[in-house]
C-alpha cells in the first residue's frame, strides 16, 4: 500500500450495488496524530491489524515509515485523533479484466460521503477503464476527497 | 523511564570528575518529529535500542506510547528531526547511598552543556539529597533545560 506510486483512480458514488453485504468488507478507522508543515503522524487500524505511519510532508526526498503497532496501542492513541479522522468501512467489489473496485462508505463525521478507488497496474488501463454505470463523478484529481483533506476538513461543502 | 511520576532533580555541570571515562556510558540521540498543541512524536536511540514516543502534551489525561522500533527505522526517521535533536553521551555514576548519577555531556548544537540527573525514591529522599562538589547549580525546576526546550530552543542564553 505504500511501495512507489500507484495509479488510482477515484470516484464519488451516490447508489451502491444493491448487494453490496454480499461482498467482503473491513473497517477501516485511520486519525491523525500530529500533521506539522514537515511531517505527519497517523495511525490505522484496518480489520484486526493496526499501524503508526510517520511521512515527511516535504516535497523532495520523501520519507515514509509504516510501523505495525498492537492493537492495544491504536485504542490508547485514538483519542489523540479527535477532529482529525476518518472512519469508513471497505467493500472489495470484483470488476471486469481482473479489476478491484474499493468502495468506502464513511461513518462518522463524514457519514453520507460514498467514494470508490481502483488500482490499475498502469497509466494505459487506467485511461481506457470503462466504469460501471454506479460510479459517479471522477474525483482522482480532487484535492478535496484526499484522506488528510477529509479528516481535517470534514465533507466538501 | 515512562511508567508513574519520577522523583529527580537535575543539576548542570561545569567540571565533570577526572575519571569520567572509567563509568559505563551510552550514546543518546533524540529528536522530535512532530511537536503540535495536543501531541509530541519522538524517536530516540538509547545504546543499542531504538523508540517511537507519542505523548499527549495536554494537561489533563496523560497519553503516553513508547513503541520499540528496529534501528533501521530509526535511521530512516532521524533526518525528519531536523533542527529538533538532542544528542548526548550518557554516564552512569555511582554516589553514596545506592544513587546514580547520570552525567549528560552534550553534542552537536548544544555542545559545551553537561548535566547530571538524579532520580530517587522519595521526595524525601530527593530533598536531603547532599551533591557533591562537582554538580553546579540546581536546575530541576528550570524549563530551559528541560529535553524540548533544549531541542527546539537550543543553548540557553
Amino acid at each position: 500500500m505504500t511501495e512507489g506510486v500507484e495509479i488510482e483512480r477515484k470516484f464519488l458514488v451516490e447508489r451502491p450495488p444493491a448487494d453490496l453485504d454480499a461482498h467482503p468488507s473491513r473497517e477501516i478507522e485511520q486519525g491523525y496524530l500530529a500533521i506539522t508543515d514537515d511531517v505527519e503522524v497517523r495511525v490505522r487500524r484496518y480489520g484486526d491489524h493496526s499501524f503508526l505511519t510517520v511521512k515527511s510532508s516535504g516535497n523532495e526526498s520523501r520519507i515514509e515509515e509504516e510501523i505495525k503497532i498492537e492493537g492495544r496501542r491504536f485504542d490508547a492513541l485514538w483519542p489523540l485523533t479527535d477532529g482529525r479522522r476518518v472512519e469508513k468501512r471497505r467493500y472489495a467489489i470484483p470488476a471486469p479484466g481482473g479489476l478491484t473496485i474499493e468502495l468506502d462508505v464513511y461513518h462518522g463525521r463524514l457519514s453520507g460521503l460514498l467514494t470508490a478507488e481502483i488500482e490499475f497496474e498502469s497509466l494505459a488501463d487506467a485511461t481506457s477503464f470503462d466504469p460501471p454505470g454506479w460510479l459517479g463523478p471522477d474525483v482522482t484529481d480532487d484535492p478535496r476527497y484526499k484522506n488528510k483533506r477529509l479528516a481535517t476538513q470534514g465533507l466538501p461543502a
